[in-house]
Order: C-alpha cells, then structure tokens, then sequence
C-alpha cells in the first residue's frame, strides 16, 4: 500500500513490463545504498546496470549480494557493456558471460562503444549470451563524441535491426553518464527530435531504451514519446523523481500527460 | 558534545528555532540514509520536505518510518506544495490533509506553483490545516519560469501577507531544486538583490524561507542578510557543509561574518 | 577476491602505497556511508579528508566511529585545512593538533588557504605536529580566485620546497571542491599544462597531490602523469570510477593507457 492513495494517478503497466522500463546506472554503490533503493523504490526500477567496468574492481561476495538483494525485488542487472567489450578484446568474451550467469546476473548488454567489434562478432556474442539463458540489451553508439558523430542515422538502424535479428530483446541508445553530445543529444544535451522520431519509426518505440541521465531529457521525452518510453542511464537517486515525471507528480509534467 | 570544541564559533538559537532555519528537500531517500543524517546533522536541520509528489509513490510503511525518525529528532515534516495542489484540484484537499497528518506530519506546505488555487480556497487550505494542528508554510512562486516571470513582486508581497494573515508561520520563497530563472534567482542562479530587499522589507526577514539549492545562493544569503537567515530546498548532503558557512567554518564566509 | 578476474587490467603498487594515492573529501558522509564505502572501495581509497570546518560541528562520538572504520581499513584520515586555519587564528592550534591525535586522525593537512600564516608559522605548525607522531600534508594555494591568482609560480614552488623540508610528506595543489579557477585549473576547470608541467619537474610527481574533483580533470592528469598521479578531492561516490579509469576499465581511458 502505497501512501495518499487518494491522490489517483496514471496507471502503469506492473514488473515485469514490457514497456516503460526504467534502468539505473550502478557506479559502485553499496549494500545499505542498495537496501534503501530496494525498500522504496522498487517498483518502479526495472533493470539496473552495473556501469561500465566498475564490477571487475568489487570485491566478488560484494557483488554477488548487491546483484541478489537486485533480483530478490524483482529487477534486472546486467554488466555495463564496457567490461564485455574489454573481455572480447581479451579474447575471453566466454569466460566473461559465463561468469556474469555465475555472479547471478540475468542479462547482458553487448555493445561497441570503444572497442571495435564487428557485425559478426558482435551477433555472435549475442547469440552465445541468449544460449546462456541471458536476456540481451544491444547497445548502439561510440563513448567518443567524436566516432559518434561518424555513425549515420542508417548505421544506427542497421545496427539495431541486426541485433533485433540476433536475439536482442531491447536497443539502447547511448548518452554515457554525461548525457551530451552523443546519439539523440546535441553539445547541450537538447534532444534531437528528427533523430527520436527516425529511430522510434524505425526500430519501434517498444524497443528501444533511450540514456536519458537529465531531468530534462526525460521530461522532454516523457512529453513527446508518452509516459511509458523505456528511459536508462538512470542515478539511483533519480528513481523516484523519475517515475513522478511518469505519473504526473511533478510540476514539468502534471496536467501535460 | 560536539569535536573540537576549543575552536570558538558563532552561537545560534537551538531548536526549535524561530530564525535561521534549515530545511531540506527530501526526494526520497531511504531509511539508512535517513539514519545517517539524523545522527551526524539532526541539530542543524529544522524543517524536511517531503519533495513534491514524491510521497504518493512511496509504501505507506516506509514513509511512516522515516517522518517518525525525523520526528524523534526534532525536525519538522512536511509535504511538498505540488501534492498537495494535485489533491485540491482532485477536490481531495481534506482528505489529504488528514492523511497527512495520520502520516505523523505536523506541518504542511501550500503553495499554487503549477495549479492555479484562487486567493479563497488558499486561504481556506490554510485554515483548515490550521484547524487540523498542523503548522502552515506558504509558498510564494510559480514553477514554469515563464509563468514565474508575469508575478510583479507587489503580487507576490500581497500574497504573503494574505497568507500570513490566514495563518501561515513563514513564507517560502519558491526557487524549485534547480534554483534557476525563478523568484529571486536569474537565469543564471545569481541574487536579484532589488527583490530581495523588498521581499525583506515588506514581508519580514524572519518570516521568510528563501530556497536556495546552491552553495553559491547560500553564501550570498548569509553574507548579506546574516547567519540566521532561514534557507530552504538544500539538498541533504547539504545540511553540514551549509552549517559551516553559517558558522564562519568554510573559507567562503570565514572572516566575513 | 574480486569479480571478472579472468580480465586483465594495469597492475598497481597496493596500500599503503608511495605513490598513485586516491584521497577523498568527505563533507559529513554518515557511518552506514561510511561502510558502504569501504566494503566497496577500501583497497583504492588511501586518504580522507574531513572536509574544511565540517568536522567542529559533528558529535564527537560519531566522529570517532567513523575515523576508527577508516583506520581499520588502512585509509588515513586527516583534518580539511581550514579548521586547522581557524585554531591557528584563535591561538589554539596545539590543542587543535593534539585533539586530532585524540579523535585517532593519524594525519594532519597543514593549509594557509584563507588564513595568513607566515613562513615561520606554517614551519612550525609542520614540525610540530611531526613530533606528535602525525603524517603532515601541506596544500598550496588559496581559496579565493582573486587571491590565489597572485600567487606566482615560484611562490607556489617555493612554498612546497619549504614545506618540504620542513617535513611534509606530500603537497596538495588546492582546487576546492569546485574544481574552478585555482592553481592549475582555469575558469572553465581546463588542467592549465604549462603549469603542471612546471610544479612536476620542480616538485617531483612522487610528492604532489593535484585535487581533481571533475572526470574531465582526473582523465586528463592520468593520460598525461601515468596511472600513479596522486589525485585529491575526490567525491566518495567517485572512488571506484576514479580506479577504473586508473586500470582501463572505462572509456575514457581504455586502450590510452
């Protein structure tokens, strides 16, 4: 029981959605962090990824806690698609995902945001990670501004459907924890909405999980896609705040729904 | 008994205090964090809001728990003003009022920041929390800045003393978590030092709360309206480091007080 | 053991280490933070500092608690230099240095950042809390723009060589929290290089500490000092962000190391 029930609000589709996910960015936080996160805001956290390659510093009981503590309340984790991308380079992509199942995860995300991975490997890691019993969440987009900018929308849309095609269940459209100059956001962060509008047309709305770290890119977002747009790059502190802008409890949403 | 105390630093007024509050904007932090700040921060934190609607999403439970922990410590509760303005427009002011009270708050926020409450029925809300034991603190701002923009400041003065007259015990001076582009607040975040005056001089300084997320807002406030300039909206993580510029224990107001 | 140990990643010197120290600002951080951090992070963090004054207003008791947690995970714990400032203007710094001792910081940040301490002074300061058995850091730089612009070049590499021989065992070059137009950082947080360039040859990399409290900065000194730069005012949430970029393990520095 939830508190002011009087106070009716936009019903939302209950875990496990399909649509309207909202996915957090671990950095590295702890059990108690963890606990208070779980205790009030569960409901409204889908997946949280443990960012970039912060988990292979962690002490492994650590991890594994936090990641049972996560599925105990019914949300996903996954690994940040850094780390996978360094095992490939490595030559250990195997061994890596072998042991996200054994740390207790329940899915991957499969990008190539620095390190290159081509067409076929990076189907093929997909594919290696479905036969695990991984869900996938495919990553689109390079962490540098710079090799960003080189990616067509078209190798965007490409991309995507083949990873679609592979087995992925959801694309991610990368921002980083910076949120600026990167994908769908210009220097500032502002959304580029000819982009939004191609890619969600493209590849489908439902599958599509835009990082949107900013309040303003999610309010913008929420606006303009419906309050059941899957938004990721999410602070853990902003999973509440988050789902207000969903319900119409804040002041940039409420009678804009 | 606190450390260091050989150091020599200004004495305020200890709780309850009637000038120089501390109020912060809660958006949802948990149990251990709430913990945490009551054991390092309790005696320099006067007032904690609920932030806007975030309470209706929270379990029933968990909020109660927190407000009763605040309580414990001698710190006041309240709802954030946007809930509270949902609940009228709904036509559910009372039966939120008593909720909240239920709820183990002993005071509350009205404001009119994004629905529009005519001056009648915000005198009446005023009363009838009044009526119902609970303290009032009356917000004065909108929180679409272009909306914020057409409020002349005789607007906002008459409605201060109108609320002042109904029974609220301070006036909130509305600058939302960004502390941009509203009330006192230009675009940039710097002081409009004109308004304030008049805001000091017509209103009272000790029957204000300027929010004022920002450290630099925090400085300016205290260096030219005094120590015990009462402040609002300041982020948890806050509650110390804002004390120490209170107290003349940060190089920003060290020597200057 | 951590987690993904099949990935390989840049070895480094284990604590206590001599050089590539990690310290922390904590501004008031709470004990179940306080555990979170060093379940999680206690092998990369070597430092913190309690921040400025912050620590005057804590209980003592809770004080006491949290530099015993540190110290028991081999992190050293030592006073922000302003309070040390402050008892130096107030004629109380023996009893200031003597209370730390007692509180169980095992070291001593020896600053002249708002306060003016002569040559002399500052020497003696060092000497002394020396002999009471305490590690010295001495930090560089003031904590006014205005003020710390004046501060010449040589002034600062005289200073350090002083405090130095004196007995320092490491120099911080002052950044604030902020990070913003002090000592090697202009106005928009940009590592001005000329200078660093200038304070390593004098200096010697071994014996500074650059405060870099902003990504952009500790991405910077590590691609251009190594993976051993020792960084300060680093926030708590940001300690393991700060080792994966150390180790490889983010974008920003994976395959540049």
């Amino acid at each position: 029981m939830k508190a002011f029930e009087m106070i009716t609000i936009p019903v939302r589709e209950e875990k496990p959605r399909k649509t309207g996910l909202t996915t957090l960015l671990d950095r590295g936080i702890g059990y108690h962090a963890a606990l208070d996160l779980t205790e009030q805001a569960a409901d409204y956290i889908d997946l949280i990824k443990l960012g970039w390659g912060t988990s292979r510093l962690m002490p492994e009981e650590a991890i594994k806690k936090k990641i049972r503590l996560y599925r105990d309340n019914q949300i996903m984790v996954s690994n940040g698609g850094t780390i996978l991308e360094i095992a490939y380079q490595q030559g250990k992509a195997t061994a890596f995902l072998k042991s996200a199942k054994e740390l207790g995860m329940d899915s991957i995300e499969v990008s190539n945001g620095v390190v290159t991975i081509n067409k076929e490997d990076k189907r093929n890691l997909i594919v290696e990670a479905k036969e695990l019993g991984l869900e996938v969440f495919s990553e689109i987009g390079r962490k540098d501004p710079l090799e960003d900018a080189k990616l067509t929308l078209e190798d965007r849309i490409e991309e995507a459907k083949n990873d679609m095609a592979a087995g992925a269940s959801k694309i991610i459209i990368e921002a980083r924890e910076g949120g600026k100059g990167l994908g769908i956001y210009d220097d500032k962060g502002s959304v580029k909405e000819e982009m939004v509008r191609s890619l969600v047309s493209e590849i489908g709305l439902g599958n599509i999980i835009f990082e949107a770290p900013d309040k303003s890119q999610q309010v913008h977002l929420i606006l303009n896609l419906g309050i059941n747009v899957s938004l990721g790059n999410i602070r853990p502190d902003d999973a509440i705040p988050l789902e207000t802008l969903r319900r119409g409890l804040r002041g940039d949403t409420l009678g804009k729904l």
